[in-house]
């Protein structure tokens, strides 16, 4: 029972819509535009955007949505680069930004209790005046909700040393298709009763329930950080030396780094400290205790002997001005072209030159430019492409260079989505194996038996 | 279809399995009585004992036990202490033990690759030459299977700053019920493509499949560490300088407590060097390089001006020493009667106190001793009774008061297994909601649709 979904709302579906919801709904064209797309800039067809304010509210939904098949797409804040929020299927756009309360910040258990569309710099702000420390940290995380976070199974800047948003989920609520409301995990750091059905959820892309509150972990803050700019004359020597800080027992924070097309176009749109001999960037960050940072980062200078050039950055007003460089990167990107294609690969960590080089060449031979930067640290790169798309021959070679990047990562040993995840936009059957995709498909059924969640995304 | 299961093996049947596993297979009773058991001591009935060398084999044997109906219980090391491996349903055990091979260790990408029978130890020991570093360490890890820590999500002694099991495990290959070889995640530090199938083999104790290979994630290996055993009057003062330490903002790799019925065992079973007054221990780890640790070390000794008494350790040789109080905590308990039951609650960190001065009480007015240790700062409590089987009273109180642990740590929102999971041992009904069950078992036959699999173990 995954056939066809309703295209259209009757005023029987509207009047249900308005009385459960009351403004909490829209049908306005000018609103439903920008529900009709995300940062990914693709579009989709809205039949109406609500925003439940409660679980209950949320539940009632979900039963009326099953009942009346029609497709259900959920959304954070919509900073999906994947298509991930976009209703490639007609349907109506659930804003969980109504849900957006901390409930609670627990310096004795370091747990978070918070609904899914709380913004994720506000809870880690929140946390860090508490003496605690909620580590996820997408580069979007200012614009971003938790609940978006945690079903994208966000990665980020400081994922090298602690890890992704997976790895501080402790529990959640979440309302199914059908309107059941189902808990899993709890309070406690450790629980192993029963399967994990609760972190199965982080990364599920929408496709089993809405989230509707989270347990997160929180460690203790630590008191201080140090970054470090280091410029190298190619990619080689920048990724050698990042093996070799790694081989000497050093777990930075952050590894991020930049290839030579990105160092042109920083230049290019701005003032950059580095010499011209500069042609990579590696950005390091250690975190710790007022003592032991500043030994940290002297353990990590002695690595990085083979570098041209290095700025330095104690604490974070400095370490910003460093970090700045990295956030300019993707507005400085369009210089090269007003539209973009984003690639966000993951391959092992030791084949990130070759893939890369790899990545280099393929857009080269197809006439492109490549952009590429990224968490060196995890594997997982930033793959851009720019072009103009009035340019019809430009456009095809792109589209045609961001396959051969895909496959060109799945070579590797990769995957093609590090963070982002598959959304609408990635061919997941490319990486996926048969069997086991058509695994997931079963196990989605058994949360969405009418397939009304995200169709068309994910998975 | 989970009606009923072979309950003796025929001469063809057995035939069958000779011709496929040659010296692999045994039905020898005296062989057979090992693979009863595990470290629960509770016993099964099993029918053969197979020991596949290849995933291959494996396949093939899952074909036609599925199409017998014989239920499988596969094994690891056996140390369950939950009656993880026990076949409650007769059945065909399976070790994984012939599959015990260390595939590669890879310096560039930060992975190991292992089939799973594999000993911890030796896997950790085996990073640590190559200067890396494989973190879950459950204080069984000299006898255990690291395929076996996968399946139950072993925690361990570094969970606090390290995490579980869980977080290090990038793929694995496994073989379904019905003979399918499947294949989840990669050597990609991240992949968000897809659902994450592979880690929720993880915790799901053999109910999914029978997991072949394992793709691991490696850290850096720490230069150095120290540790300190700290004495205090009470286990509340124990608890209340362990809450300072997180507030400073301090992430040890291991925090473990004692209470005062551990003190008084050890005592009666050896020499100890705290003195009298001292009523409740902490063991505190911390890790670096080796100019970080002595500050580190420095900072945490500063928050532990509460404490009566304290031992420090620097560099394994001299922590070890402290270590072997730790560990002598398992067998001095005999002490207090040759028979036990174990629980291995956890709690929210804040509620510990609450949780083991209740189960204390609840253990006084069934005039019983608790044994009280564990994983402090993971909330994960080691809650022991000791009893004699043969004394009836004691046997019926024992039982109850185990019952009504169980209860409280519910009541403290606390979950019934913090690592050692549900098994045939635990009433994982008490804890799990109906709903939440139900999906759970319905998953669980999208795996293994006959129910062939450790049928009446887990969930
Ligand atoms: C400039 C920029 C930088 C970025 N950097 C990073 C980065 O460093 N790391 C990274 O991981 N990502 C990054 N992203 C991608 C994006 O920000 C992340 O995927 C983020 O986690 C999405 O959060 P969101 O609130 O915007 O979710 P949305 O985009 O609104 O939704 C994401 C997905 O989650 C689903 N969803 C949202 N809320 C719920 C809910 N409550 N219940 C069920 N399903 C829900 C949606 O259906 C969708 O499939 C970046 C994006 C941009 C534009
Ligand atoms: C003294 C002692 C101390 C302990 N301390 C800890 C601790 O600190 N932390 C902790 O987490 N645990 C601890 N344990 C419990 C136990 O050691 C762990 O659960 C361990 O992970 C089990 O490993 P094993 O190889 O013995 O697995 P087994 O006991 O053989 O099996 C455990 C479960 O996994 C399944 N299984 C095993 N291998 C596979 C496979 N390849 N595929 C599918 N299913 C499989 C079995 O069916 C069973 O359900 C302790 C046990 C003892 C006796």
């Amino acid at each position: 029972m995954t056939g066809e979904f309703l295209t259209s709302l009757t005023p029987e579906h509207k009047k249900f819509l308005v009385n459960l919801f009351k403004d909490g709904v829209s049908f306005d064209p000018k609103v439903l535009r920008v529900y009709a797309s995300d940062a990914s800039l693709l579009t989709g067809t809205v039949l109406a955007m609500v925003r439940p304010e409660s679980a209950g509210q949320l539940c009632e939904f979900m039963r009326w949505a099953d009942a009346e098949h029609v497709a259900v797409h959920p959304r954070g804040r919509g900073t999906s680069l994947s298509g991930g929020c976009v209703p490639t299927v007609p349907g109506i756009v659930v804003s969980m930004l109504g849900m957006d309360k901390i409930i609670e910040i627990n310096k004795e258990d370091f747990v978070a209790v918070v609904e899914p569309g709380v913004n994720t710099a506000l809870l880690q702000a929140e946390c860090e005046k508490l003496g605690m420390f909620y580590p996820p940290d997408p580069a979007s995380g200012k614009a971003t909700s938790v609940g978006g976070n945690v079903i994208t199974c966000a990665g980020g800047l400081r994922a090298v040393k602690y890890g992704v948003t997976r790895d501080y989920v402790l529990g959640l609520e979440a309302v199914l298709p059908g309107g059941e409301l189902v808990k899993f995990g709890g309070r406690s750091h450790k629980d192993v009763i029963g399967l994990d059905l609760g972190r199965l959820f982080v990364g599920s892309e929408g496709t089993l329930g809405i989230v509707t509150r989270l347990i997160l972990k929180l460690l203790p803050r630590p008191e201080a950080s140090a970054s470090v700019l280091v410029g190298y004359p190619s990619l080689d020597a920048a990724l050698a030396s990042m093996g070799k800080v790694f081989a000497a027992g050093i777990l930075p924070c952050a590894v991020e780094f930049m290839n030579e097309t990105v160092l042109e176009i920083l230049a290019r749109t701005g003032d950059v400290p580095w010499p011209d001999s500069v042609k990579s960037l590696l950005l390091f960050q250690v975190d710790g205790s007022k003592e032991t940072v500043p030994l940290e980062n002297a353990r990590l200078a002695n690595q990085l002997d083979d570098a041209l050039w290095r700025m330095e950055g104690v604490g974070k007003q400095e370490e910003d001005k460093l970090w700045a460089y990295r956030r300019r990167v993707s507005a400085a990107s369009y210089v090269l072209g007003p539209d973009r294609i984003g690639g966000d690969m993951a391959v092992p960590r030791g084949s990130i030159l070759k893939a890369v080089r790899k990545f280099e060449e393929i857009a080269a031979s197809n006439g492109k430019r490549l952009i590429a930067f990224g968490h060196a640290g995890d594997g997982n790169i930033h793959a851009n492409l720019h072009y103009d798309a009035s340019d019809a021959d430009d456009a095809r070679r792109t589209q045609k260079t961001h396959h051969e990047l895909d496959a060109a990562a799945l070579e590797c040993g990769g995957s093609l989505s590090g963070e982002h995840g598959g959304g609408c936009l990635k061919e997941v059957g490319k990486q996926l194996g048969q069997k086991e995709h058509a695994l997931m498909l079963r196990v989605r059924r058994v949360f969405d038996p009418s397939g009304i969640l995200n169709p068309g995304k994910g998975y």
